[in-house]
């Protein structure tokens, strides 16, 4: 496998484009030395671009001029009839005219949600595309789905998600098994609303299949626990537990700073232990897994979040790279025949 | 106002009882020196109790001597089969045959709530009892609910739990105003399911009843603002929010605690800030808003958590004592009858 990996780029998205996203691209490559085998097209303002880049270490690029640029402060639909020819639709649309494997943009979620289903195209037997994010837990990393995308969700959608989810956890993490668990107020077979019961049975049967080990329903205090790693749920309450997570992550560490810097002993102390508490917020710094992946298209699309910094970009940009080369798009098309297979076996 | 309040407290329920009890019965007592209107009646072994009580400054009680324990491993119908007579069942039905005002136990949940139906029955005009908890927030605290009583919930259970959840909180907090937010994925007041939307616009006319201020959606990571404090969604999500927050806290406290242990500096260094922790860790510390507030019932019944100790269970008596005293099921009908006004005014 040594095909270049190309990825797109929205380079004029979320706060402070185009400026983050070439610091985070000159970061990613930073972190990367070892790899040389991506090439980028970039899609924005091409003189304010080339301006910024000559002065960086960014090889390996070609920049698509656009002229429009679609605001985050638009509503979806004024955005998509002003979009066509935008940064963002261009970047896109580079899978199906450039040969690009992978999109990325930090721009608004809803808009770029909706562009990439015209211009992609939702997967044969998906019904409903799923945003996945990432989300720390004790051993590495979780995947979980869905995000907000499907306020309501079927059992159909939820196996799809199941499968989705855990063909971009082998992407991302190739040597690891993906253990899959359904979010539930409780971890016997007999908890819960009748939709997780009947998904539940089925996830059941497809842990034959190979794509996944399933353990089952799992709850909110154990989704940091690290014995799952892909965490399938509606997307109603996806968005709560993350959003939920997020609050109280922020909550713990204001106040953790209010009380490290209370009086002059604690001061002091907060520099003796300047090193165990950098490890510490490096750990669990929300950059690295900033963003979201959008699931069951025919390409795949990355969003970084539209506040996150050049850092934050660079680890979207990493994700990008990674679900490329892991050719997750294959994986999922794989994954999903077995759910065909299962429902013709029941016939 | 001098009527005592009597207080029933099964003395039998959760990990290391009737110890936890009594030193929580004893603890709830030096905390609160400066009250002296309460009497407890406690539910148990009596010949164990007064073993254990005697050697305590606890005056004010009475034992009724019950012989019967409902396990917490017991599912919950084989518990109620064989929980007439037991410490729990006596305790609940206290309030019917000895004149008390509050039940109190750290029994299994699903047992004591059907239990709490069975003998206090469900108010007039409410088709679901829920669960409440307590939860801190930059200001103070939150009511939240439903916490897991009502899977799945109807726009006439939402706007209950608003009304009920108002009273709770201005039964716990008599100086403060009432602020409802409906737990939802945006705030923006388009966002949502159709439950919701409907329950929103419903909310908005209740909002003018002065029972509270409806401050509309909040998404989960604004729980832990302060701006709204009593936060209702279906008992589903509230277990994931809840859950997910305890999980996440736990997670970080795990990670800072291994990061302050790291090394000598480190270790130096907690030592130093050991007072400005210690009140981070006091001002967080799950204990002291453990358990929850069974509304909607015709009697008030709180659960404290089985496995918290003694500290924990002398908040949940704490809540107790606070919610006789704010007659909060006066409270609870008072505001019930607005839903039926407004539901008058419609015809």
């Amino acid at each position: 496998m040594n095909k270049k990996v190309n990825i797109s780029i929205d380079m004029m998205g979320g706060e402070n484009s185009p400026d983050k996203t070439i610091d985070g691209i000159e970061i990613f490559i930073k972190r990367n030395k070892n790899l040389n085998d991506y090439f980028f097209y970039l899609f924005g303002d091409e003189s304010l671009i080339k301006e910024k880049i000559k002065k960086k270490s960014i090889k390996n690029y070609e920049i698509i001029d656009t002229n429009i640029v679609v605001s985050d402060d638009l509503p979806a639909l004024s955005a998509l009839k002003k979009g066509k020819g935008s940064s963002m639709w261009k970047c896109i649309e580079s899978q199906n005219l450039l040969n690009s494997d992978v999109s990325l943009s930090a721009g608004n979620t809803g808009v770029l949600l909706v562009m990439s289903k015209m211009i992609l195209k939702t997967l044969e037997d998906v019904d409903k595309p799923a945003l996945a994010g990432l989300w720390p837990n004790n051993k590495g990393m979780n995947v979980v789905l869905d995000l907000g995308a499907n306020i309501e969700c079927s059992e159909k959608n939820l196996i799809d998600f199941s499968e989705m989810g855990a063909a971009l956890y082998q992407s991302l993490y190739p040597n690891d098994m993906a253990k899959v668990a359904l979010l539930n107020i409780g971890s016997e077979e007999i908890k819960g609303t009748e939709l997780l019961k009947s998904t539940y049975s089925k996830l059941k049967i497809l842990d034959e299949m190979g794509d996944f080990k399933f353990n089952g329903y799992i709850e909110g205090n154990h989704i940091t626990k690290g014995d799952c790693n892909v965490i399938v749920t509606d997307g109603f309450t996806g968005n709560i537990a993350l959003k939920t997570a997020e609050g109280t992550a922020n909550f713990l560490t204001d106040n953790l700073k209010k009380a490290l810097s209370a009086n002059i002993f604690s001061k002091i102390s907060s520099l003796l232990s300047y090193f165990p508490l950098k490890k510490f917020k490096n750990k669990l710094d929300p950059r690295k897994y900033n963003g979201a992946i959008f699931l069951g298209l025919k390409g795949p699309v990355v969003k970084s979040h539209g506040s996150t910094d050049s850092l934050g970009f660079s680890y979207s940009l990493e994700v990008c790279y990674k679900i490329a080369k892991g050719q997750m798009i294959d994986k999922i098309k794989y994954n999903l025949g077995h759910i065909k297979k299962i429902k013709n076996d029941e016939k």
